[in-house]
């Protein structure tokens, strides 16, 4: 026989794990839900026509493909198949799992747009998939936890968003984070400051590259994209102004709204990111931490006008969060002019950022809080009402459920992490005192079966 | 441009379907972390090794099957393509979605078995995907709420899914259903008892149709299936056994313990189901209801020993919940004589349940609970303090984003059903005094800003 194996790039979530990430799950849909998100799930197939084209050649080549049921080889030539995979797929196959929740998400508002109030906020935390090559961090299947708001280009929600990052990370207890925000409109000045506008696409792309390749390679790749040398005269002050997000926002605003001060795009930018950040001080939220960074271009091509990343400090890892505001999410599917703007949560990193960082609290992977050890039959008969009452005061209890050896039924215990132990035998059953035992101290007490449950329920909740 | 669709026998869940949704879905879990089952989770793409084989003929087509990624028709020949679709497959598929939460669960047990403290508890509440034809209740994709005990063959385990079947029920609200509860050992006494000995899996079977085809036909069906006409001559005692679930537990259990006085193995499954009733009752649960029905035989060819089902009366609807002991769940993995028991709840038919007998508590679709209406940008200024503090007290609240006409923001207010509104204008702004609608009686009250959210949060209460 076979030993079973998971598919690569897959994993199974064991009790431990699974209680960390509900954790995680659980803070991240309570302020969604306060900030009157509304919850989504769309199916994890759709058809293959809704996703296709959707994110690029390789995207398509990344979407799990599902073979049609039936006899879905019964018309196939010898054609068919000398003509490759790429020709072949679409007479097999014609569904698809999801790549991500955008797009599905675009396929319901436009399904559902005559039912639905605008402005329209939802969320959606499902898995997704991606035949992607498996690697640390990269997995085929994960979750994304996303936010969106449509129907409206007020930057409330941009400011909205701000807020909901500040509260997710500091419910999770992940304090050290920085959230860089910048405007595409910006970029749009910056490019139209060189002389090179709309070309805010490629110059963001080269000027990301910096760190890595060094000026030189910068310069070389801008004038391979096109950029002309009159354009690239100023690349000194270019690269001044993609340094900024080391400054503090205002003074960030105060270069920026000089140096593009002859930009009309970009003076909007820096109004929108200037009101966007006028909104949450007026929240009340004094201590926001945010970097105005104006290289920041997670995909510029989706993007029209906020964009947002978070990054933990103190882990290498990438975003843990991320997202913008975009005017075409739904023109794809007949429905243009919907302008919307969303923020991701990544579970598998935030797991990943808090596992390395010890950040999860105690009871986060907490299971069973009080086992109860009957030595025999009889003394059964007085645990299970103790289980009940345990159960009913909301307390996660468990009977061992065979009659065996003491030692044997505290291994488990102990194997569980399970903090409290009662153990009945027929001295406690005679008496009705029973013999509550602290795993973690080794101390022992007698208590009366009527006030064991008080007990437990102070000693968990300490 | 084509209108995007559904792929067929899949839905998406709105708003107010995942509320309720949630709301199952979290009274459940509840129930299984209470019971100190512990969370798994577990890829939804299975090798096709691990799942072929598990569900029968019918099963392995009914498996969603995944392409193979990549180039996977470079090596295939004429040939593989005319010896048609079955033997095709595993040429260009090796992972299909999973069918059930069963088999990755003993997957999981026999790979981590080195890791596992057994008795091993868990629940698992995942989506499975059928590829079944699509009909009214039969969906493509649906999810599975699933808590196992393996590792031991105590009665407690079944008495504690009887516990759970009635703590899950009870909370949602469907007072009303029939537990039916039998155990395999009854109904092989029973064939033994008719000189048709192991034979309990064809006999329930024909039985079962009894309601449908009459008693000729049962008749006909056993004689088909090689039932002698000596089994079959006290045909009319046997179906008055069959019939016995409408006495009550006690009376049923007298008479099968008459009937059943020559099995040994009959007297083994009343013995078993005696004693499961008897650690209910030492729970303290007395108003437990249970049927004994000694024609109940789910999956027959799986169950060992207790067989559980609960209908909700007064829907027309199959089974809500199933499930039963089993010897074999890992064998077919290479891992024999683990024992266990298991229960699945059927969330998409709760759902229509408590659709169908309004029985979701008011509260369980509920989105946002207060809207703020500012009229102009300065009402804003002294909304969003208000908007904070009313998110910091946990209540769902959302400020309208866009300035606009106080009909059309009172338009959203009522088509999401939102109980609260705040109006903020002028007047608002220079008195401090913020006017409070009650949506629902249309009553309005000036409240100061520093006491509408102590009025909110009791008003929500209420």
């Amino acid at each position: 026989m076979q030993k079973p194996t998971l598919p690569k790039g897959t994993r199974d979530f064991g009790p431990e794990q699974m209680r960390k990430r509900l954790f995680i799950f659980d803070t991240i849909r309570q302020t969604f839900q306060r900030f009157a998100f509304q919850p989504l799930e769309t199916p994890s197939m759709e058809n293959l026509s809704t996703l296709m084209g959707k994110y690029g050649d390789e995207g398509d080549q990344l979407l799990f493909k599902i073979l049609n049921s039936g006899d879905f080889a019964a018309n196939l030539t010898e054609l068919d198949v000398a003509q490759g995979s790429k020709k072949l797929t679409p007479k097999i196959s014609e569904k698809g799992l999801r790549y991500d929740l955008t797009v599905p998400f675009a396929r319901y508002v436009v399904m559902n747009r005559n039912a639905l109030t605008m402005p329209f906020k939802r969320y959606q935390m499902q898995p997704v998939w991606r035949a992607d090559r498996p690697q640390k961090g990269r997995y085929r299947e994960f979750y994304q936890c996303d936010a969106d708001v449509v129907g409206t280009d007020s930057l409330l929600c941009e400011a909205e968003i701000i807020l909901m990052i500040h509260e997710v990370f500091q419910n999770l207890g992940i304090q050290d984070f920085t959230l860089k925000i910048n405007n595409r409109k910006i970029l749009a000045g910056i490019a139209e400051m060189i002389g090179a506008p709309g070309q805010e696409g490629p110059l963001s792309v080269a000027i990301d590259k910096l760190d890595k390749i060094g000026k030189e390679k910068v310069l070389d790749e801008l004038r391979e994209r096109g950029f002309s040398e009159a354009s690239l005269v100023s690349i000194d002050e270019l690269l001044a102004l993609f340094s900024l997000q080391k400054l503090d926002p205002d003074n960030v605003l105060t270069i920026l709204e000089d140096k593009l001060r002859k930009s009309e795009i970009g003076q909007l930018g820096i109004g929108e990111l200037k009101e966007t950040l006028e909104l949450v001080q007026q929240y009340g939220f004094e201590n926001a931490r945010i970097d105005i960074d104006p290289t920041l271009a997670r995909g510029l091509s989706y993007y029209t006008g906020a964009i947002f990343e978070v990054k933990a400090n103190g882990v290498q890892i990438g975003s843990v969060s991320g997202g913008g505001r975009y005017d075409n999410l739904t023109s794809a599917f007949g429905m243009p002019g919907l302008s919307g703007v969303g923020i991701s949560f990544g579970v598998d990193r935030i797991y990943d950022v808090m596992d390395e960082l010890n950040l999860f609290p105690p009871n986060a992977g907490q299971g069973t809080q009080v086992l109860i050890v009957p030595f025999d039959a009889e003394a059964r008969t007085v645990a299970l009402p103790v289980l009940r009452q345990l159960r009913t005061a909301d307390i996660t209890a468990e009977m061992y459920p065979d009659i065996t050896k003491v030692k044997k039924m505290l291994d488990y215990a102990n194997a569980k992490q399970v903090p409290f132990v009662i153990l009945i035998g027929s001295e406690e059953v005679q008496t009705g005192e029973l013999s509550v035992k602290n795993m973690l101290t080794g101390e022992q007490h007698k208590i009366s079966a009527d006030k064991v449950v008080a007990f437990i329920v102070s000693a968990c909740k300490a």
